[in-house]
């Protein structure tokens, strides 16, 4: 397998802890998103949105969007489960994935706030505008874990929403995003942080990492 | 079952096509969007996010993020499938959802483009946004299905992609966007317009229709 991504990218980072996670080596191939390199035409047969994750599988089959991805990671490569088997808790964690995934990361990821920026928003501006969307997911995100027992975002090991959640804990910083108001968020980052593949995916890890 | 939504909202239209299609009976709340309803506390309890849809179970469970809910019906009422068995085509199926329910939706929906009006940009500009990012989203959809047989999205049948293209080719036209470029989501969108479930979800037959 091969996963083109970027060592910053959001969606590439949920992908590498998944893999990680499932302890299944991949090539990692970097198209370097700030340089334009993922809308390179013989990128854009594989993922033509041209954004970043693409899994490409030794059949020359390829898979993009990271949800899309880490699920059939998880429904091809059972052990260890990234969601229960209970529907209701299954539904919980997607949710609790989506609001970071839909709703938050791409309302802040690189293309939008470079069309702001094209549209004349400030610095300035353009900050706050990733900081309000950051909150905003963040906000429901620490509700909708708040009565976990934890130490993850659910219970004792990490899920698909420890997966999203720390990419998006590390955009928050960038942005400036006071994150004292979500305590068992940082409670659950915490947990990842002592688990080998989340310390392996870390951008500053990557090798395109700059 | 009671279905937190809003006639025009494209999230709970996907959610009322999926509980169409399995013929499960929902009681549908509404919370007019517009006058801000879905901010209410009662509400915000049932779904932090202030967002819809929410299905709320008779056990006093409530499911948010419309892929999660779907999912979930799909996984506890198994006929008719929306998602194939096997976990390639499934990957397919989901990675063109979320390009629309993670990349396109959320970058327009009433939220985000009420931000951009209060940031100062004119009517016109905020339309053009809307455009801008439903033809980024469509052109990778036409794309991902371009060489299926249809007449659906993936196969002879509806499924979870299908659900997302409706609403999102029906925002399309909203926002003036020049759907001829993309021939194959709109001879899928035709097949979905003999199918019962589908009509019966549109947004002006709903009992908030306006």
């Amino acid at each position: 397998m091969k996963l083109h991504g970027y060592y910053r990218s959001s969606a590439s980072w949920r992908v590498r802890i998944a893999l990680n996670l499932k302890e299944l080596p991949a090539e990692h191939v970097a198209h370097h998103l700030r340089k334009g390199e993922q809308r390179d035409p013989t990128y854009l047969a594989l993922n033509p949105q041209g954004l970043v994750p693409t899994l490409s599988l030794d059949d020359g089959t390829s898979v993009t969007q990271s949800l899309a991805i880490i699920e059939w990671l998880d429904e091809t490569h059972t052990r260890p489960p990234l969601l229960p088997g209970d529907p209701l808790n299954r539904a919980r964690i997607r949710s609790f994935a989506q609001v970071i995934a839909c709703d938050t990361h791409p309302v802040q990821n690189l293309k939008v706030l470079a069309r702001l920026r094209q549209l004349g928003l400030a610095d300035e501006a353009v900050t706050a505008w990733a900081a309000w969307a950051i909150n905003e997911g963040l906000g429901a995100c620490e509700t909708l874990i708040a009565r976990e027992t934890g130490p993850f975002c659910f219970g004792n090991a990490p899920t698909l929403a420890d997966i999203c959640l720390v990419p998006q804990l590390f955009n928050a910083r960038r942005f400036g995003v006071d994150l004292s108001a979500y305590p068992r968020l940082l409670q659950a980052e915490t947990a990842t942080q002592a688990v080998k593949a989340f310390q392996d995916a870390a951008p500053e890890r990557q090798h395109d990492a700059e």
